[in-house]
């Protein structure tokens, strides 16, 4: 358990406190990186045979696009996510994969997991944890646009983003560096990127959190905690639970 | 490959050509058997240390509550699907998951899972495809509320569980039955009972589906699936990926 560790380990140690052994076969899954430029996108939808990656740095966005030329982003990813896991293990990828900054990025293949499971099969678990935590965010979006208001839904998913980047080295309770675009937000979050500026304008004037200029930073983290509902057991814990 | 294998056998069978090995491996996670009546709660929001479970035989629904008491559903679990994982990949669990009718299940700890990847990993590899595609059906369901009208939702809707049922032998492309009342639908799909009440009869009248007296029969499933743009690509292929 180094500083060193690649932020993939840092998000499967919060699950498994990882032996030498699993953290050289982690390693070895990071062997084939590769560089990508933002914006344009590197896993189409309905393409077959693509590669998952596992993000070492930068930001990416997954999103769908409606037959009317709508888009709905289903989350943004960080260093440390899979990128397409669905595109290895499904035959055609039912989404699309837009690096939202120059991004670098290790190719990993169906084989390559399966002989990872082999060797360290308590990797299989966490990895299994780590794709159910993907769900639980997924759900949580849905709950968002489903059944919270703009003002809700916004302090959330800011308040979610802060305690992923946390968890791999990335930004603190008080604060962290956030690439996104009102656009992109907008797009994540169902509103109009106006309303998106006009939601930000409130939560920073009530003295809760400020979204300026690349980074965020938490003013009130209790209040906005309140304010969102936020429960943050779907995303972390303390101290691996496979020890 | 047998008529009498268990909806989750013939789940993952549908991701990976399952050895005999591996048949009596899943055999062995259905040795725990519990019965569980329609309407309590059988996983809840913020406990923590529970088990969680295979389904074998009826139907449930996770949802999440909300402070102020409003409801999301999330989904509806089938026969063959894993009934709170979370719970015991996570120290508590996020959500309630009800069963809709009288169900039977097998319980599974987090340790059952580790033991049956460690002596078969390609199941591993198979749970997380069945990990994913959990994920990929929340993601439908998030653009379905994002962005499709009452309408198109429904009808993505009534096709996805067809095509679920069917992988688990309990439907046909022409139809299936289903337990579901409109006060359930309504919650998954972020419309009123009433409005439900009135899509179904549009859908009926278009000579599209019927869904009553707990059966949905689809009377012209390929306008339906241009209505809904529906793409099953998220939950099924021809034939096992990993033979």
């Amino acid at each position: 358990m180094t500083a060193l560790q690649s932020p993939f380990a840092r998000k499967l140690g919060a699950f498994v406190a990882l032996s030498a052994t699993e953290i050289t076969a982690i390693d070895k899954l990071h062997a084939r990186k590769k560089q990508f430029p933002a914006g344009r996108d590197i896993v189409h939808q309905g393409q077959t045979n693509q590669s998952a990656y596992i993000l070492a740095s930068g930001w990416a966005c997954s999103y769908k696009l409606l037959t009317g030329g709508t888009r709905q982003i289903v989350d943004f990813q960080i260093p440390g996510d899979f990128l397409g896991l669905r595109s290895v293990l499904f035959r055609t990828s039912d989404h699309n994969i837009e690096p939202v900054t120059q991004l670098e990025a290790s190719e990993v293949l169906a084989s390559d997991l399966l002989e990872t499971f082999s060797n360290t099969p308590r990797l299989a678990t966490a990895m299994l944890w780590a794709a159910s935590r993907d769900e639980a965010m997924v759900v949580e979006h849905l709950v968002g646009i489903g059944r919270r208001d703009a003002k809700e839904r916004t302090a959330h998913f800011l308040l979610e983003l802060g305690a992923r980047l946390k968890l791999v080295g990335l930004g603190t309770t008080s604060g962290y560096d956030c690439p996104l675009s009102q656009y992109l937000l907008a797009d994540a979050l169902g509103l109009s990127a106006v309303h998106v500026n006009r939601v930000l304008r409130e939560l920073r004037e009530e003295g809760l959190v400020t979204f300026q200029h690349g980074h965020v930073e938490i003013h009130d983290l209790d209040a906005l905690v309140l304010l969102a509902d936020f429960d943050k057991t779907y995303l972390d814990h303390d101290g691996p639970l496979l020890k």
